[in-house]
């Protein structure tokens, strides 16, 4: 170290490099290159709606503009959005949480990192499920925490329970990152498994960070959250409730979401919120206030009935091509369905042989990775209609439909 | 931990709690109270421009709003966007950065912390000044790092030579993060100091991260990169260069910066990117392509011009008005001067008896803290010219002017 290197020694963190490269992105460039070369390339990889932002939150975003709405707000957000995201969880679940709760953040990726800063010490193991989301292992890993998988599988809805939980819990845990609906398999807890888990965590002296960030996008049975089934984040429940205005209000690029948390932990965040990001951008946060008007909710719900429309296409329509799905997802847009050879070598010929672009399952699963793959239906149902059709056609030359 | 707790143990993490509070919020608090009483409160206390955003930028930001362009982007951030900053380092510094070594980032913030997590290992020693911007060791503590401060001195500008880093470097030390401009004490490293520093920092093995987000907001002499002096980015330097939109192109609350880094850092930091935001803003990068046209960059240096009047103004009035200064900074916005008392005491009466809102020194330092306080001429020259006469009044009744 004190003397001059001929070839220094790169410094990198053991981090950066841990980190799996998501294997889709190798997927997509194939499929960009093919519709290049003109074929008619379907996504079922896309993990946004594609219905863009409602237009009245565009236009109220130009309203801010116009209006020089453009400096730093405070670090934990505009009180009148956190008086209005208060406000939704009154109107929609009848849940009384108060605007100090409440964090505007850069996207739900932001709050999910705070959420890990504010709770974990260097080694604290966090409980998180396989399949599940790829970056949370990583927000978990640069908090300094250990990750820890709960397997679940299809015969438990890809949930896991107040059991898997308490027998995964080791003295080093600390707590458990769970997210209803689940990203990739479209599946929820229902209010019971939520009080049991809630219960197994608390228990053991426990956290629990909840994703909710597709909790409004739900068919079949009402949304939910769990703030119904526990009451307001407290020192008791120790409940951190993630969400976004990504996916239901469709902001995606705009980078906001929200997270709601205990009041002692208010202060932790609002220190790692000054330092690490001054404060989520600011006409967005302004945009963000027309999503609780009617018209914007009006155009959301009709966007959910769509989605809901494409969900009951593919769930009659996959088997019939061939595919065994399992599960009945009701929640979210994705499917995470097995493949009937192994999901890497299926996603590649399904997407060079057919030009139907799949979401390898490796990227959200260690175990059950190599026998699933992801599909999403933010895609129109003429595109969904051709996928299935290719999908039959791969199938049949497989030999399984 | 098996059993349940009556007064659960609330879980928080060690760095939540150890993060200080800013100072300078509670002084807010009590100006925005002072002024709800009618006082003719004037902020000295402001960390961004005043001047808000270009109109070009804004069009621009409307123009991607109409266009739809609210997806996610590419995590590194758009690609043209990319080139055109590129294009700026190689117009206004005679620099070739290739495209490819640019990283698009939620504000600066983003950029400190991606470049902190992509280079440090649990319990490595990162060097940084004091004075300085008091972030920056939240973002090397949230990546598991240790700060370890050298300290400055009106002496040598607030700037660290070369000698003082060698001197400072122990076996764990990494490497350093210093700002030029500084911030708070508007103070720039020279281009023999630069070369000076990073020769004393390759023969350690060591990288650097430079901040300039105040780099075109200098007068007197050009904006200087350190890009100027040591190249782009590489695996020799390890070097890696913080940028923003916020300061001299007024996009404070729209979050977006940019970083530097060498071939080898890009593939991490990619990854970091995706896990841990997705991507930055998606139209305020469409509109930050303005600001490199030829009509933002117009209003920026006429704002840059008037920003020198006001410094200008200052460096002459403070004097007279009975305050040491014993620095001629020449960038950013801040002067980090002397107070005739303990500076919490000073900056509480200048507030509540003279309605001047300045920073307690103590935000930015440990040692010099007690004894100076950030002047920020983010104001108009009017409001500045009654600032200096209150505190000529108050240094007058100290019996110092």
């Amino acid at each position: 170290m004190q003397s001059t290197p001929i070839q220094p020694a790169l410094i990198q963190s053991t981090l950066s490099q841990q980190i799996a490269p998501f294997h889709v992105m190798e997927l997509v460039k194939q499929a960009d290159a093919l519709a290049q070369q003109g074929h008619p390339v379907v996504h079922l990889s896309i993990g946004e709606p594609d219905f863009g932002t409602p237009p009245p939150v565009l236009e109220a975003y130009c309203t801010a503009l116009a209006e020089h709405k453009t400096r730093y707000t405070a670090a934990l957000g505009l009180m009148p959005l956190r008086e209005a995201i208060a406000g939704f969880y009154q109107s929609q679940f009848g849940v009384l949480v108060r605007p100090e709760q409440i964090v505007v953040t850069s996207g739900a990726s932001a709050a999910l990192q705070f959420a890990c800063l504010a709770l974990l010490n260097p080694g604290d193991e966090v409980l998180l499920t396989d399949p599940g989301y790829p970056c949370n292992k990583t927000f978990v890993q640069a908090a300094g925490g250990q990750p820890r998988f709960v397997q679940t599988n299809a015969a438990n809805n890809f949930q896991p329970t107040a059991e898997d939980l308490s027998a995964a819990w080791r003295p080093n845990t600390r707590g458990a990152l769970l997210a209803s609906p689940n990203n990739p398999t479209g599946t929820r807890l229902s209010a019971s498994q939520c009080q049991a888990i809630c219960t197994a965590i608390a228990q053991r002296g426990g956290f629990l960070i909840m994703d909710e960030i597709y909790q409004s996008l739900c068919y079949g049975s009402p949304a939910r959250s769990i703030l119904q089934t526990m009451g307001p984040p407290d020192e008791h429940n120790q409940l951190v409730v993630i969400n976004s205005f990504s996916k239901y209000f469709g902001m995606t690029g705009l980078r906001l979401g929200w997270m709601v948390v205990p009041d002692y932990l208010v202060e932790g965040v609002e220190k790692l919120a000054q330092n690490l990001s001054i404060c989520p951008p600011a006409p967005a946060q302004w945009a963000a206030l027309a999503c609780f008007d009617q018209a914007a909710l009006d155009i959301c719900e009709a966007r959910r009935a769509e989605f809901g429309q494409r969900r009951d296409f593919l769930l009659k329509a996959l088997p019939e091509a061939g595919l065994v799905v399992d599960t009945t997802p009701d929640s979210a847009f994705y499917l995470y369905v097995k493949t009937p050879i192994d999901s890497d070598n299926y996603c590649n010929r399904l997407l060079n042989q057919h030009w139907v672009c799949a979401v390898p399952g490796k990227d959200f699963s260690i175990n059950l990775g190599h026998e699933r793959m992801r599909l999403s239906y933010a895609n129109s149902l003429n595109n969904l209609h051709q996928a299935v059709e290719r999908i039959r056609a791969f199938n049949t030359s497989l030999g399984v439909a």
